[in-house]
């Protein structure tokens, strides 16, 4: 990434002071190892390890962090903040943990903190939520934050690979690290989502807050089942503002969903990112994108790197603003519809075993299907009206101590189509 | 339009102070008929039918225009942009037409013209590319910014209704005028598409350069070739760089094309409007919305009025930027490839005849289908490779000449992806 964009701005400087008379210059580059070649076109003098040394250089007057991670990437940006120096990012780890600190010291400061980078890439997100829809009420924020579970997703989807396969395409071709663990169990779109949330509903929400679940327990069942229903499985990051007046409430959570084929982000394929937004003003809109790669996430750290140029010029600065106090309301107590899939041992009663325990807990069933029985049992698939998580959780507990049960597989939530294209 | 805007300043305006410090208030309103009741909660004697006397008004700070139309909405715009105040319009037709002289006035002027509602409604579309994508190197943008058309093929799309019947049941649901060509030729998207033509390219495009096609000669014959071959028939305002290097050539134009079901744009359904572009760091971005409306648009307005109220306050100003000389194409010296239909008389010898004709101009088919002879003719349908706009049109002509030809029907572009989702 660094080097994609040293690249850009060489490229760009040029067209850029023609259209702002803003002329950007790479000054210094801090990195692990000042002597490597990086085949990039900057004197070697200009490289360094000492990484302080470059946020107190008085020629320096941006600082860029992409080096990730809380420490010292923290102590970086509070340093060049503190300074007077506006800081690009596209840290999501510090942001989703200590976006309030970095935020109010930036805003003491006057100066900015910008990090389109940090969410989607190379997709315009962050500003379009902190600036365009300022003054919008926003109801939901719902995205595709991860590509590498996306790609998983659609590999599964549209060749009918089982998550194992899928998993190790992706990790061939570079999608997909030999740990997905931070992808794969929702750990990376968490992040992304507390950010969201945070610019959004202008509330402090951090990585913490956010309930997670990822895709490794996805079968290729679920998938085929969802196709033939006009769904298709994908995972997603939500905030949705649970409150009408008074305080602040919000879900906010990373999980695996039934998504109708006519909704925006159905369609969404591959690595590609999405942000759908629902506001009761503007309605739905989404931001779709490269949410990854050296060059997408290059053009957002340059596109914030001019709007900080611009803003130091004139004095001026961008702001977070306020953020306030939130509840975040814990999973047990949301509600949703759910797609559950049992094996059961093929014999008479079971059924009615079975459903007894959902209406034992008052999750009451909106479909149900019975395969043909095979070798190992009978596969029964559920899908109920909206329930409580609790209840839920309840009515799986207490099917896993049915002796007719064989297996508990894949539970699912189910988004019921309310928008879309009229 | 205005009455949403006024409401949704009065429910947003304490949030927005709590989050910027910034009170916005309605001030004046003028509108052709002062004592009409308008339902919104403001005092009588905030309307005039003076618009001057409201731009002149000291205690008004920002002039919102959305009256529509080039006088007397220029003269207005320019007065307010000339005494220092920051300008916020939704004005398609000016901006399309008289762009480069609000622009520059308002840069001369140091204050803001911000236009978010001018192109797509409430999609935050103007400011990412004015702003976030100000470094990117964009080659395309590519849109379905007319919401009437895109309803209408939709509905032939989905229900196979003709083209007439699609066009009367969107009068019937307000989203086509009695007089539906502005809309079904192309004229409104193609104003669109010089807007985002000059901010995109930074280049000086007017509606006049727009080469346009409407959607009224589509036929559920088309449509219904299209879906069996993986294509869906959109309406598309285009804005494509053709020079690499020296100066700026654009090809700028709006016409229906076959669209591969993969393709991002493909699965904007109804009055929704979308907006592709493809930046070469970047990658692919897309930014979905409703494009039309009252709230959206008043969304739109919001946004842009925080911004320029934060901007007033720091007495800084947003700027489109110098916008350069362009050539913009002529659709003769464009290639493509094409869908054509043809019917003709069902006797020996046609299709050799037929394809002489192709042949002698140098258009290249691709693929080819004849239909089963009926009462009127055969059908033949023919996919072109790559070939000139001006060579297909010569094709055409001829083929007219030809006395096997009964009719020449549809001719529609095609888009060949080289996108999508991986």
């Amino acid at each position: 990434m660094g080097s994609a964009l040293i690249q850009l701005v060489h490229e760009q400087a040029d067209g850029i002071e023609a259209r702002t008379g803003l002329r950007l210059e790479i000054g210094r580059v801090a990195v692990r190892n000042a002597s490597k070649d990086r085949g990039v076109d900057l004197p070697r003098d200009r490289f360094t390890n000492d990484a302080t040394s470059v946020v107190n250089d008085p020629d320096v007057d941006i600082v860029i962090e992409v080096i990730g991670g809380i420490e010292p990437a923290r102590q970086l940006i509070l340093d060049a903040l503190k300074a007077g120096k506006p800081v690009v990012t596209a840290n999501k780890e510090l942001l989703a943990n200590v976006g309030g600190e970095i935020f109010a010291t930036a805003e003491a400061s006057g100066v900015d903190v910008l990090f389109e980078a940090a969410v989607g890439g190379g997709i315009p997100l962050v500003r379009p939520l902190r600036e365009s829809l300022l003054g919008e009420p926003i109801d939901l924020v719902m995205g595709i934050v991860n590509g590498t579970t996306n790609y998983i997703l659609t590999r599964m989807t549209e060749s009918g690979a089982s998550y194992a396969d899928a998993l190790a395409e992706a990790q061939e071709l570079g999608y997909a690290e030999a740990d997905p663990t931070a992808d794969v169990e929702g750990y990376d779109a968490g992040a992304k989502i507390a950010i969201l949330a945070s610019i959004a509903f202008g509330a402090r929400v951090v990585a913490g807050d956010v309930y997670h679940e990822g895709i490794s327990a996805i079968t290729a069942d679920d998938i085929s089942f969802a196709g033939r229903n006009g769904f298709v499985v994908k995972l997603v990051a939500i905030a949705e503002k649970l409150s009408q007046d008074g305080p602040l409430e919000l879900a906010v959570r990373v999980h695996p969903v039934m998504l109708p084929l006519t909704h925006p982000l159905a369609s969404v394929r591959g690595s590609f990112n999405a942000v759908f937004v629902q506001g009761s003003a503007v309605g739905e809109l989404m931001f779709y994108g490269r949410g990854a790669g050296g060059n997408p996430t290059a053009s957002a750290v340059l596109g914030d790197l001019i709007d900080a140029g611009l803003n130091l010029r004139k004095g001026s600065s961008a702001s977070v603003g306020a953020l306030g106090e939130v509840r975040v309301r814990p999973i047990d107590e949301l509600e949703s519809e759910y797609y559950l899939h049992l094996n059961v041992f093929d014999r008479p009663g079971v059924l009615s075993a079975v459903a007894g325990v959902f209406g034992a807990h008052g999750v009451s069933i909106s479909a149900m299907n019975q395969g043909l029985p095979h070798d190992e049992g009978a596969d029964l698939v559920f899908i109920t009206h909206k329930a409580l998580e609790r209840d839920v959780q309840d009515t799986l507990r207490d099917l896993r101590e049915l002796d007719a049960v064989h297996e508990v597989g894949s539970v699912i939530r189910v988004l019921v189509d309310e928008t879309g294209g009229s």
